[in-house]
């Protein structure tokens, strides 16, 4: 992979020497992507559209580029972390000429169907993508913390693996530019359904003068005790057996209507519980009352609607 | 605490020497709970509606009671395990004597509000209660994988706590009643939300053609993560205090509208993504944006919903 001489403003070189890795965006995240790869060794190029953003960290040696496609052409990789997809597309605007190989590793949050778009395109410029998502705050970046997970081009990942566990704990997830994007929704849900869970146990759990704090190492323990389930579970799912070697969907209805009813009664939101029972309702109307939990995959999932 | 003696139908004794402990519901769990105590050396008083399923306790030196009262006078403590309260109350109904100090364990399923009315009865008939919720499968009692939680009378906690540690994992919650029951269902809240947001996640990869078995490690590790940062939103909802340290309700609620569009373009059921939606929208509306995510619980617990 050739090193182009790129159109550079920084004050400290004027040099043809081509840089490592260009970041694209320097938000806080941005920021602190390029800081984690100057801590690293690497030669850093930098782009923004607010040129001022750029001040720390051309004071540590990275080269300011003066346009998005000069700051491309500087290094063989650029990671591009914007903040949306339209701040992306306004960015590439002005990108005119052949990318010629390079590799573009977008961390830029968007569904998965803009994932595959910007992949088609890049792939019209002559470069290869790398989609990403980062599952962490800006303050772990650079740490084993910051989990990031990527799909798309499988040979830029290999090639660019270094540098790309210089941001964090990479993953490759396959060769669907979207998966990455997906993953992370799909991950966020877990989040949410744990932390949304919890507030309705810290919730009922109040009505009787009991502290959030004292509630929570037992939550911790139920969570855990969840989770060690979900491998055997996702076995079910893939073989589409759901034959319960523990509790049947219609015993879980029997429980869940026990958690909406004491909910109502001590005066807590009870609109989680009920989701929770009308999805069990919906899979035990479909006839599926004696299989086991995760059955309720066919209540979610579109494919599997129809079954 | 003296040992009563019990009017005794075991063919194997009839002597007047009184038991450790009784065990009254002989279903699966309570079948669990008796081998449990009879296998750490107790001697052990049963009693069951039905008396046949006795059997097989009976032949391993438990001996069978004809009555409730006798069963319960037969030992000290006695565990208390039938389908429902109202079976309980069926099965209590014919006792009319002074339990005389007696304790009893209920470990049947009820509401918290059951297990407090319960309590006052037995106070009344001079025992103590325990009432307790099992977090566990019949064939893990005995074992520290059964979660036990109990409250009630500290005192009998603190006296039979060999006895208890017998069946599992014996946890003390607090002298209110109702905390057991409380406890049980908002960690079955918790198990729901695990396993439904994972489901979410599921249905979501499935679209991609991705395997629950490859999306769930990922979906633990999210889960794991997630339950890490439990105890700090606690102490934000114990103290009040809701300063975002992360992300603010208003930055979830723009990732919780992405995760309900990209599910609603896949055609993957949005119900639950849509409730963490409405949950953040009511905060937002009522004026809390800018704080941290435990601070939704002012949306769902009673006390604090007028804030």
């Amino acid at each position: 992979m050739t090193h182009h001489t790129s159109t550079q403003t920084s004050t400290e070189t004027s040099s043809a020497t081509g840089t490592d890795v260009t970041v694209i965006g320097l938000g806080l995240m941005g920021r602190a992507l390029a800081d984690a790869v100057l801590t690293a060794g690497h030669r850093v190029t930098v782009w923004n559209r607010t040129a001022a953003k750029a001040e720390g960290l051309v004071s540590r040696g990275a080269r300011l580029a003066d346009s998005v496609e000069s700051a491309v052409l500087a290094s063989p990789v650029s990671i591009v972390c914007v903040s949306d997809y339209a701040s992306l597309q306004q960015a590439f605007a002005s990108v005119s000429g052949d990318l010629d190989g390079r590799v573009l590793v977008n961390l830029t949050s968007g569904d998965p169907e803009q994932a595959r778009e910007l992949a088609r395109w890049a792939d019209q410029a002559g470069a290869h993508t790398l989609d990403g998502a980062i599952m962490a705050v800006p303050s772990t970046i650079g740490t084993a913390d910051a989990i990031i997970l990527l799909s798309g081009s499988g040979t830029a990942f290999e090639t660019h693996q270094p540098l790309l566990a210089a941001l964090g704990d990479a993953t490759f997830l396959g060769d669907d530019h979207g998966l990455a994007a997906l993953y992370d929704v799909a991950g966020l849900s877990v989040m949410w359904g744990v932390l949304n869970a919890w507030l309705q146990g810290v919730a009922l759990l109040s009505t009787a003068g009991v502290d959030a704090s004292a509630f929570t190492p037992f939550a911790a323990q139920v969570a855990q005790e969840t989770v060690g389930w979900l491998p055997g579970y996702a076995d079910q799912v893939d073989r589409g057996s759901f034959t319960p070697d523990d509790a049947t969907i219609a015993t879980h209805a029997g429980g869940i209507a026990h958690l909406v009813r004491v909910s109502e009664e001590l005066g807590v939101d009870a609109e989680l519980p009920r989701l929770f029972g009308s999805v069990a309702a919906r899979a035990i109307a479909a006839g599926h009352a004696d299989r086991s939990y995760p059955a309720l995959i066919e209540q979610l999932a579109p494919g599997s609607r129809a079954s």
